[in-house]
């Protein structure tokens, strides 16, 4: 069996489609709607963020995932969050699923909404209904469309999210793609700023949520931009069954394929979105190997990726590795500083800057090579047992104070 | 009972003298090593770093403050912090008291260290015992000798940070002073960068270790400039008993009010060093009011003063609530959204931007004017209970990014 990339995001898989409009929400001259739909009703499943002020949309959607079987459809915008509004953000926001709903003709509960942007404005009812209903007009099956769609939801973004890989499950071919945006405000907690994934596999609801709920650990969940983690994210799943491969209702062999196909787009996402974190020049991975428990080397690594010393020392290209051993020893996980090894990698070329926590005579020259590379790893390795776990961040420069010393405006 | 600020730092206390020299560690043109010594031996206490990875010092300091009854002298450098550097670290750092206790005639073990810098690299034993010798020579218990000290022990500090207060204690006047440094790298665990603090008091070890421990959760503890805890943090307390007061022996209202002095020093540097952050333009602090414990308070107040985007919003005098309502709500403490209150003050003028969880109708020119003073506050009102918490910390600046993204050179 073998997972293949393919084009295309959210309307790769079979019986999707999507569009986008310009609404001017809060941005002018560019899309700032997106809709996703599936032909036939989907199961549904998603995992959202653990702020405990959650915007509008995600109290709207957890509902669902709750308590609904199927979603069919789910419209996003940007410009405006929906959080920190109260009832009237909850209003607006069922108004806006509502008049979606009526004009696909399926219930207002099969619609998910999601919302990025700003905090503390409610959306402009007006304009959100009348762009729900232009969209269900214009949906499309293309690439281009589900494209279209990924660009509408960006806002800080500088470049679209969207991947999509294909599988053979019980003889049949199936489809997996998916979009996301984020940019700051990403440091997801069992959830990522805005994401949807649409699937044509056939598999039952609860195989379905137990699949995304497992893959955000080892994603979405293991980046962070700045450390903060949003009031909006959302992680939306559509499985509408058209490939028509036998129903996956237990942790068989077809789950775990699917599983890992899921895997797959999810981390491609995720990479993605760290390496477009705001102002950032570098996608920054930390590897931590042979930590004692999985959750070790999940906070060390991501105490790594979250410095902002490191960070700014990736930024600089300099080697300043005292910070990374510094970021793994205040992380809260016990081990011996004298037995670390770490290394930095770019491009094929590794160099190992400590051995038992003591510099290498590396030559500095070759460290700023490698940290000058568009994709830069560190590996830790702690020798305390065998597990491992791979965070993924970026570096902090100047432009990340420029664009939030004044994103409002 | 009154306590009064008076100039001075860790010299303004009976018996305490101290001293500076440019030994070129690393920095060259400037001073780079500072010594405190008290005439007797003095009752210690001291917090150090949480960090898994402590500094050589620190090992040592450790060591001393759980084992002696006394001390007498603390010497310090800037440039190089001995940190990840084994067992050829701990030698060298020995060597220096051992210099220093020679020179001096004390107990090697009556001699703390602390340093201060680059994380990996030994200092250069050469240097540092030829300085330790040469400062044992110039003691003097000058306000300015102090001043020099404290000055020498500089990083990217830019200014120096010393404060001192006069008390009576049964009838006698007693002094405290103290020095200490800290501009990146911080966000102290139970302890600070480096900070001395000097006294004339007469209090038992146990009941100075006591006073200590209590206070710096409300004072260095409470303070961060970019989350990165530090592997060199040292709070170490020296008191000679030279004021002749009745010695503290319990929690008797002479412990109190030593209490009292102890923190206005504390809690003065601390915010001296928040303010001095490194690239920051002005000191920003977060009161959280009527929590529901004092724990979720300081959670509540540090997450606020932690958060990236909310630091940057600080610096771009940008009155963006929602990301400080957001760091609230990812801070793990639970609460309920729907009736905080939120404002925000400075130089006497307040206003209050979140009412009940949404927005008041407040002016954002009036907005960007409390912002834009040297010392900002934001106070949230959290309705839960009656606990309550102070925060300090500093916006996230272009020159954080310069400063860090080079440190090494």
């Amino acid at each position: 069996m073998g997972i293949e990339m393919i084009n295309g995001g959210v309307t790769a898989a079979k019986g999707f489609s999507a569009t986008s409009t310009a609404a001017e929400i809060k941005y002018k001259n560019r899309t700032d709607m997106a809709l996703v739909y599936s032909s036939v009703p989907a199961k549904v499943a998603g995992t959202f963020t653990k702020n405990v002020v959650k915007a509008a949309p995600v109290l709207w959607d957890m509902d669902i995932v709750k308590n609904e079987e199927h979603a069919q459809a789910v419209i996003l915008n940007s410009g405006i969050a929906n959080a920190c509004t109260s009832k009237e953000g909850m209003e607006t926001n069922e108004a806006m699923a509502k008049a979606l709903a009526e004009a696909l003709n399926i219930p207002t509960k099969s619609v998910l909404t999601a919302s990025t942007g700003v905090i503390g404005y409610v959306l402009p009812v007006d304009k959100v209904t009348s762009g729900a209903k232009a969209m269900a007009k214009t949906l499309s099956d293309t690439i281009e469309a589900g494209t279209e769609a990924a660009k509408a939801i960006m806002t800080t973004d500088t470049i679209k999210k969207e991947c999509a890989v294909t599988f053979t499950l019980g003889g049949k071919k199936v489809t997996l793609g998916g979009m996301s945006k984020g940019s700051g405000m990403i440091h997801p907690d069992m959830a990522t700023m805005l994401c949807v994934i649409t699937t044509d596999a056939a598999i039952t609801k609860e195989m379905l949520q137990k699949a995304v709920s497992a893959d955000v650990k080892d994603s979405f969940n293991m980046i962070s931009v700045d450390r903060d983690t949003s009031t909006n994210d959302s992680l939306m799943v559509l499985a509408n069954g058209l490939a028509e491969n036998p129903v996956i209702d237990c942790e068989n062999d077809d789950y775990k394929t699917f599983c890992q196909a899921l895997a797959q787009v999810t981390q491609t996402l995720a990479k993605i979105m760290a390496g477009d974190g705001e102002g950032a020049t570098k996608l920054f991975e930390t590897i931590v190997k042979n930590a004692k428990t999985k959750e070790d080397a999940v906070i060390l690594s991501k105490s790594v990726i979250t410095s902002n010393l490191v960070k700014t020392a990736v930024y600089g290209c300099d080697a300043n590795w005292g910070r990374i051993i510094c970021a793994l020893g205040y992380s809260g996980v016990d081990f011996d500083p004298k037995i670390v090894d770490l290394y930095i990698e770019s491009d094929g070329e590794r160099i190992k800057l400590v051995e038992n926590g003591k510099a290498t005579d590396y030559s500095e020259e070759q460290a700023t090579k490698i940290l000058s590379a568009k994709h830069v790893t560190a590996i830790a390795d702690m020798k305390m047992g065998t597990a491992t776990a791979t965070a993924w961040g970026c570096d902090l420069t100047y432009d990340y104070v420029k664009i939030n010393g004044d994103y409002r405006s």
